[in-house]
Formats: C-alpha cells, sequence, structure tokens
C-alpha cells in the first residue's frame, strides 16, 4: 500500500472521520508545505512518548502528578468523578468546582467488554483511604451507561459511610425553553424541583 | 506550551475541524494505544518525505511519474484539466474518462491571492506542446472560481486552434428530481437540452 493510502486509512479510523473526509484532509495537507505535516507528526510523536496519565487523578500529563493535583489551593475534601479527561476541561472552564479529580477513563459498558476493572475505581479508593475525602460527586454522562456507572460507583462508596455522595443535578439547561427539552429531563426536572420559598 | 496543546492546536488547523473536534480526538487517541499515534505519525512524515506532484500532471505521487502518466494504455490526445487530485480520484472511480489529467492545484481567486503563476498552467502548455492532444476537457468545478479558472484556460487554449476545448456538461443529476434542483442548475439544463429526434 502506498503512502497516501496508509496516511487517508490511519486518519479514517479516527471517530467522526470517514474515508471521504480523511482524504479530504490529506489533500489539503499535501497543499499546505511539507513542514506542517511533520509538525503535525512531531506533535503526536510527542503526544505518545510524553503524555501518560496522572499518578493522582489519571488526567492525561506530562508529569507524574498533572497540575491540578499538584496544586495545593485545590480542596482535597471534595473529590470528583469523570469518565474522561474532556469532561475534567469542561469543569475546569466552568470553574464550579475546586476540589479534586478522579478519570475513570471510561464508563461501563458490558457490551464494549468494558467492566470495572477496565477503569480507574483503583484510585478513587486510593484517595479515600486518605481519610481527607468528604464528599464523592458522581459526575459521569447523564446516559444510560453514565448512571449504571454512578450506581456501580455508589455501591463501591457504601463502604466509606462517613463519605456524601453526590450527582450533578439534571433538569433544564439554563437558557434553555420547555418546548425544545425531552420528555425524560422534564419529568426529572419537575421531580427535582427546586422550592423557591 | 504542553505536547497536548500542541497537538490539539495542530489538528485544529484543519479544514472542518475545531478546537472542540481536535481535542475528542486526541482524548480518543489517548485512548487507544501509543502504537496508533506513532503509526499516524510515521504515516505522515512517510507522505511528506515521499510524495510529490507527477511530474507529467502534477497529482501526488511517489514516483517520478504517477501510474496513470506511466500507463502506456491511456488516451494521450484526451487532456482532463481538474483543481485537486481529488477530482482525478472521482474520474477515475466513474472510469468515465481514459485519457491523462493535468491537475492545476487550485483555481484562481483573486481574494486569496491564487493568480495563473500558482496555478500548474505550465504543465498544461507541455502537453500541448507535444501535439498528442487533440481534446482539452476543462473538468473545473462549476463554481463561480472553477468558471472564472475555465474561461481563463479557454484564453490560454486560444493559441492551440487544432485543439477542441470542451466543458462538463451541467444539468440535473441524474436519478434528482425536479423540485430539488437549484434554479440556476435547472435554466442551464433548460437551455442546453439534448434532442432525442
Amino acid at each position: 500500500m502506498d503512502a497516501l493510502e496508509r496516511l487517508i486509512g490511519e486518519l479514517s479510523r479516527l471517530p467522526g472521520i470517514g474515508r471521504k473526509t480523511s482524504g479530504r484532509l490529506v489533500y489539503h495537507l499535501l497543499q499546505q508545505s511539507r513542514d506542517r505535516m511533520l509538525a503535525l507528526a512531531a506533535a503526536l510523536v510527542d503526544v505518545a512518548e510524553r503524555v501518560h496519565p496522572c499518578r493522582g487523578c489519571g488526567a492525561p500529563t506530562e508529569d507524574e502528578e498533572c497540575s491540578i493535583c499538584r496544586d495545593p489551593r485545590r480542596d482535597a475534601s471534595l473529590l470528583c468523578v469523570v469518565e474522561e479527561p474532556s469532561a475534567v476541561a469542561v469543569l475546569e472552564r466552568s470553574a464550579a468546582f475546586r476540589g479534586r479529580y478522579v478519570v475513570l477513563g471510561g464508563r461501563l459498558s458490558p457490551l464494549e467488554g468494558v467492566g470495572p476493572e477496565s477503569l480507574r475505581i483503583g484510585l478513587l479508593e486510593q484517595r479515600l483511604a486518605t481519610g481527607e475525602v468528604r464528599e464523592v460527586i458522581l459526575a459521569t454522562n447523564s446516559s444510560l451507561e453514565g448512571e449504571a456507572t454512578a450506581t456501580y460507583l455508589q455501591q463501591v462508596l457504601a463502604a466509606y459511610d462517613a463519605v456524601t455522595v453526590s450527582r450533578l443535578a439534571r433538569g433544564l439547561p439554563v437558557g434553555g425553553e420547555l418546548e425544545y427539552v425531552d420528555g425524560v429531563t422534564l419529568t426529572h426536572a419537575m421531580t427535582a424541583r427546586e422550592a423557591l420559598r
């Protein structure tokens, strides 16, 4: 197989990139300078060689511990459990949370063969063993698999009865209109309605 | 800037890939094995180092001349001028054309600073100088810029009065319904209607 075909093949293995898009990207790169291609290749090699999961939370980092785990100003008594590193990025942007994280590295999915042993539950238990944690916020996705993962973690956390366990609130998106909200979310928003006075 | 940020930045410079998609792709790669990232990097380096424009037509190839230019069974009297290598791929799949190509490497676009000197018009004239070419098919896109490029090439080709110049037919897509065809295409299809008897 020639170099072009191989590159198109490699790119089209990325999620959301089919062979047509992949071909378009490669022809675009060919039209740009050779240096752009080499810069992209070098960036990939750098990440492959230098980035690994943080010892403290599992998020990708170049150091032994990520900047959040190293930051002494973060509240060690609050632990937020997320599925993917992208969730950490989103929460950090919102600045709604100043505690620490555990990145599971996925969600329970029997169909895809992902059981508890594939997730970083050991890291979560390691954090709990320090005795510093007061509350664990289960911030897995609100999908079927995310809910199943949260339910499983609740069972794991049952052994730590001094620790509060919570889940991100579900309801209407702020600024959203009732008309566009799906029925399940609306039912939940109604059930979990907040008293005003 | 750290390795992750740099890779996300490099990927987001590709067309149609914003920072969010780029982040998603990088996190996906991190979840896969390191080898997948290195394979993608190696494929990029290979293309950057080994692929260059074909001496005969300008399409990307690893050899001095591409397989189409080398093929003695191709009709050297027919020359099809396209904007991008992707157009060659599309025409080859349809098997509607058995002549040779010239890949311009773009289209005239004063707004983007692309003038005739940026296109492979020299290659076209080189082919015409052999005296073998009987017909040049201008297969640039049917966009404003593609039409402008075709008009410009028609002027260049005016010097070769023994050569027929043609343009791909425009009209209804085969299998398409009138209802969904835009007005300009429909007007053209009406004007260029084909006599049945």
